[in-house]
């Protein structure tokens, strides 16, 4: 990556709060109509429409628990700060128009460093066609914190909760998993050498694929567009942030449902079979409790199974089962291993 | 105040992080028609309806910057932090109807400090008929992080931006200004009382509306629906967060107007007046910078004076001119002086 060295460093008290967000909103533009009013006033006007339900969700990120700035590019993680929240509008089935973004910095970082979040920020937006419409920002005393929420849209009908799933759904997943657990690990490797020897040169050939799903995720947009080409409307759905067996206990558990995962069907890249075998981790496990791929995970009717089956973005993995028999792996060996939550839980302590 | 001493300390890492979320948003109840889906999904849903916008506003607090856990009880905070929100979505003249809540905690904070948290949360909710309908529950490697945002709704015709004042409109205030400010310069003094003699019992007395300004401040929704009541839309409008300068700046910026503000009419409680006095400082300087107020600051035609003249709650301080006016204070002994933005900024350097 080349860096311009020749950045100056200004200080963000020179602008002021006021200044800074101007600096840092000018020439945004709104793209959708339904965005009434953005930045500039005490609140955001969004329109309304009978047809249409907003759906809100938000993430809150902190440095040193969500983020390493020490191998997170501040564009890298702008982008990934607006992909997370875009990833759970997607996974009602709805589409996002706009965004709220807060941040609380240090005096540490100079204006050119949040010019380079802002970047990322922005070219999620502009991806994505979102509407970037308001936010706060303000000073911590620590490290940098990230807020943003997102609203979205879509028709009544076509929203899916993570509780309809239903007995013979078949599980559905999009991609593959682990990666971006795994690009985790190897970042942190990497970090860890260079620590020892400040002059070794990371070699990241053998991991850009895990390293871009740990650094720069997408959230599946074209997922949600799918599904309508397909006309397919899950049963349930739910977004892969915490790791598969959390999500699918969250659908079973709202659903009232079992469920039968099978080992062999789980979709993963071969970076993340050889890393593992490197590693010495066993990929299933990763796959299971990695989290941050921001896949999307969910259950349709059998009837629609011809529609997708084609389709190489889409891998069913199992099925749905009455609630009494519970939610289980099954192996290649044929055992039946109970699913526990082991997805990643911020609030554990070290 | 009577604490229960006897509470139990339970971590929150017995918990983890949906157990937290479970136990926190407990009993929770959604109020209004509006609020289709609230907790336990990727995102909340609200309904559209064509003849109302929707509002959204987000606020981020940080300890340390906005808040000091020495003398903010937790269940205080919890409720101001909810009132800062709804007051932005009263300045556009519309109607609160959702809060999603998103925390960061270090492990230093038991169970039993959250709930204190979300009673204050619970108790703002209740008080200003809102629905919490989401967020987010993280760690924080040092303090405690607060990210609330606030959904409202309104009619079209009825939103007030900051941008509508014309020349001549009558500038009006509601309630009394400066007292929250001196309410935290008493609190930051009996701390330092405190930290030399941990004996001493304060005497807050004498300031209990000023403490109560800082500590428990409301949002105007009454004078939201005393407008209505009024049968006046004005003209533009903004909440006095940052101080009556600052914001008197903004309406003039938006509304590419000037402003005359008349010191003499600038409305002050007794206990402000005083301690004033007992502080030696300027109780104007306080009312034009203090800011945390969360009063409504706006304009109104000159034909709508009557409806409002007799309304203890509501001051005319002043008019807005043609923009090369500039905008001034007229003081006490009729001299025009500038005004200047002092708001609290939490960007400056200290």
């Amino acid at each position: 990556m080349i860096e311009d060295k020749n950045k100056s460093n200004t200080k963000i008290s020179e602008l002021g709060e006021f200044g800074l967000i101007d600096h840092l909103t000018r020439g945004i533009k709104l793209r959708h109509k339904s965005s009434v009013k953005g930045i500039g006033d005490d609140a955001a006007v969004i329109s309304g429409d009978i047809e249409l339900q907003k759906i809100i969700t938000t993430d809150l990120l902190v440095e040193g628990v969500h983020f390493d700035l020490g191998y997170m590019p501040l564009k890298h993680l702008g982008y990934k700060a607006v992909i997370v929240n875009l990833s759970d509008v997607y996974a009602m089935n709805a589409q996002p128009k706009q965004i709220t973004v807060s941040i609380a910095v240090s005096n540490r970082f100079p204006v050119e460093a949040l010019d380079e979040l802002y970047d990322g920020i922005k070219t999620a937006c502009k991806i994505y066609n979102v509407d970037l419409v308001g936010g706060d920002t303000t000073s911590s005393t620590s490290g940098l914190i990230i807020s943003i929420t997102a609203i979205g849209e879509a028709k009544k009908e076509d929203i899916v909760y993570r509780s309809g799933a239903k007995e013979n759904d078949l599980l559905v997943i999009s991609g593959d998993i682990g990666g971006a657990y795994l690009g985790l690990q190897v970042l942190e490797r990497e970090k860890q050498v260079f620590k020892a020897n400040p002059n070794s040169q990371p070699d990241l050939e053998p991991y850009t694929y895990l390293v871009e799903r740990q650094l720069k995720p997408q959230a599946r947009k074209d997922i949600v567009s799918l599904l309508k080409e397909l006309e397919v409307v899950p049963t349930s759905m739910i977004d892969i942030s915490d790791g598969l067996s959390s999500e699918i206990l969250h659908i079973c558990k709202a659903s009232k449902t079992g469920c039968n995962i099978y080992e062999d069907k789980i979709p993963l890249d071969p970076q993340v079979i050889s890393t593992c075998e490197e590693f010495e981790l066993d990929s299933t496990t990763i796959a299971m409790s990695g989290g941050e791929d921001y896949e999307l995970l969910f259950t349709i009717k059998t009837e629609d199974f011809p529609k997708i089956k084609a389709n190489p973005n889409l891998t069913v993995i199992g099925h749905i089962t009455a609630q009494k028999e519970g939610i289980h792996l099954i192996t290649r060996a044929n055992t039946k291993i109970p699913v526990i939550a082991r997805g990643w839980n911020s609030l554990q302590e070290e």
